[in-house]
């Protein structure tokens, strides 16, 4: 058999991811404007299958895909655009045939980062195709590093995803592992209350957003609050690290619901200014806010780019948040729940 | 008759404002961390009249206040807290007796700066209280120069309140009249568009809010946005200043509404971070962006410290706009509207 003969089938699940320290605007090669830090989800997930065969007199790869078991054009281009830019890295995809089936666990737009888990579901692959292809592995550490940095060039907080528990992505001076180009995993000495954390999704809206994520990070460029947003991210990640550390909730909570709101403020801010806050958000979080006032019990919400809740809290006190979802969900009557919580990262699936 | 015999009556309405430029932050002597610029409201006002006493053997002013016909111990502390720090400016207010009787055209808490109305007025009382007894008049200008700095120290978004139209209070660079300690008015070479203004207030929620202003303000001292805000501030209010004059009413919209939503921005990357928009006013908010989108008509929204939106927008639109309150008052059906618009400043009433 001849090098140029070589197919094959790779098979991996990814799990998306919910940053607590926000990554919101990025320089030039997908660079981070400041780190930030994600706890990996469990059951929100990515499961892709890629089917490979090596042609090398193809001079760019070749691809389909099936989303869902339905074509999805925008992916497919988005896969087209973005595989050139790691040739150096993996250089016999170049010569590929690619034929992807991926599905999600979650609903699409549900405000769970897709692309995260998408994203590195695809660098997994791509990065075990090209190893079986040219016999080339490397040690486990780099590896991990190659994976996320592949994962980091098609979506940034992809880069995330590729490692469970906690995850921080850029350069953070008192970590010197860290980089701006992949992620690094934070699982060492996380005080317990940390570990078993849950996070049930609360979609309030489903529609497409007014401003797409990668809309929102250009508006970071010239925008009037970015020294400042980028000072103060720093400042919040190696306080939460802290904090993860030493197992401090309320300030845990004084951070994560900062950082939510800080978000959504830079969008109110930028040039020209928008909101991606909903009515049925503000309602929830007053919700929330007020249950943990009355209850005295330890829970925090957060936000992604969107108007969608994570609700955040350690799953010994899961039977009381149940109490409180009754309360949103009366309120909010077309709301929809997804149960999620810290995860341990992707996995290879049997390929039969 | 001896000066300690002087007693009198004066009685000044003075109108609330509404600031399109922000002030958020200050310095101690009540200084404003950023010029900030406003249109002075027409029909919400407060009117104030005093009975005073000058008697020569107080060493401390005594009074005493009904607010709309009732007692108001609140506001009767704050007045006795803030006379202190005048005395210097209006010596002979030390020495009297002021039995004063102040009412607003406008509920409570209704999302329109009362302090600004009440505040002014009673600045207006005491300057001319002070010159009655003591004979001294100034020149007109320094007259409301004085005014208005007086006004400043018992609030700061009252030190616009003295004027009519379109009123800038801090120093701004291009502008050598401005100062930090009093307001200055900015009406030569607006343009038309913006010389007939309305301004609908849709009350939202009129409870108390959970953090004041003032509470709101001193979040500004080691904010990590403060120095981005002070900055971008300074540059919108010279753009705005540039906008009245040239009649760009697109420009206005997106600088006014940018500024609204940075403010509560600023509340939401505080430490702690809050709230103060309610569900009702993303609704509305949304409600006003749609209807100038489809219908090309141009107005727009401006937020004070608290959920209640301002709507903008030219005299002569009036008609159109009922059906946009139409829509509003058929989603939200708790909201009442304050039709309002811009006006010409304080007026002393006949006494009688």
């Amino acid at each position: 058999m001849t090098i140029s003969e070589k197919s094959g089938t790779t098979f991996w699940q990814c799990p998306s991811n919910i940053a607590l320290i926000k990554y919101w605007g990025k320089y030039p090669g997908q660079l981070p404007a400041n780190p930030s830090l994600s706890m990996t989800l469990n059951t929100s997930v990515t499961k892709m299958k890629i089917d490979y065969e090596f042609d090398a007199r193809l001079d760019s790869p070749e691809i389909s895909l099936l989303f869902n078991h339905q074509a999805a054009p925008r992916f497919e281009e988005r896969i087209i655009k973005y595989l050139p830019s790691i040739f150096d890295i993996l250089p016999a995809i170049r010569h590929c045939r690619l034929h992807i089936l991926t599905e999600n666990t979650f609903p699409h737009s549900a405000g769970i980062a897709s692309s995260a888990s998408g994203m590195g579901a695809l660098a997994l692959n791509l990065y075990e195709i090209n190893a079986s292809i040219t016999g080339i592995s490397e040690p486990e550490a780099d590896k991990w590093k190659k994976i996320s940095e592949l994962a980091r060039l098609a979506s940034g907080s992809a880069s995330r995803s590729v490692y469970g528990g906690w995850v921080t992505w850029g350069k953070i001076d008192r970590l010197p592992e860290t980089s701006d180009l992949y992620a690094s995993p934070l699982n060492t000495g996380i005080h317990s209350e940390f570990l078993s954390l849950r996070d049930f999704i609360i979609i309030v809206d489903k529609t497409e957003k007014k401003v797409s994520s990668s809309a929102g990070h250009a508006l970071m460029n010239n925008h009037p609050y970015a020294a400042c947003r980028y000072a103060s991210a720093r400042k919040n990640i190696s306080d939460l690290i802290d904090i993860l550390v030493a197992g401090d909730v309320e300030q845990f909570i004084q951070i994560v619901e900062n950082e939510a709101l800080t978000l959504h403020a830079l969008m109110m801010q930028s040039t020209p200014s928008y909101l991606l806050l909903k009515p049925d958000t503000l309602r929830i979080i007053e919700l929330i806010q007020d249950f943990r006032e009355q209850n005295k019990i330890p829970l925090c919400f957060t936000l992604d780019a969107g108007p969608n809740i994570h609700l955040l809290f350690h799953e010994n006190v899961e039977k009381k948040v149940m109490v409180l979802l009754k309360e949103i969900s009366d309120l909010c009557s077309k709301i929809e729940i997804l149960k999620d919580g810290i995860g341990q990262g992707p996995q290879t699936l049997s390929k039969s």
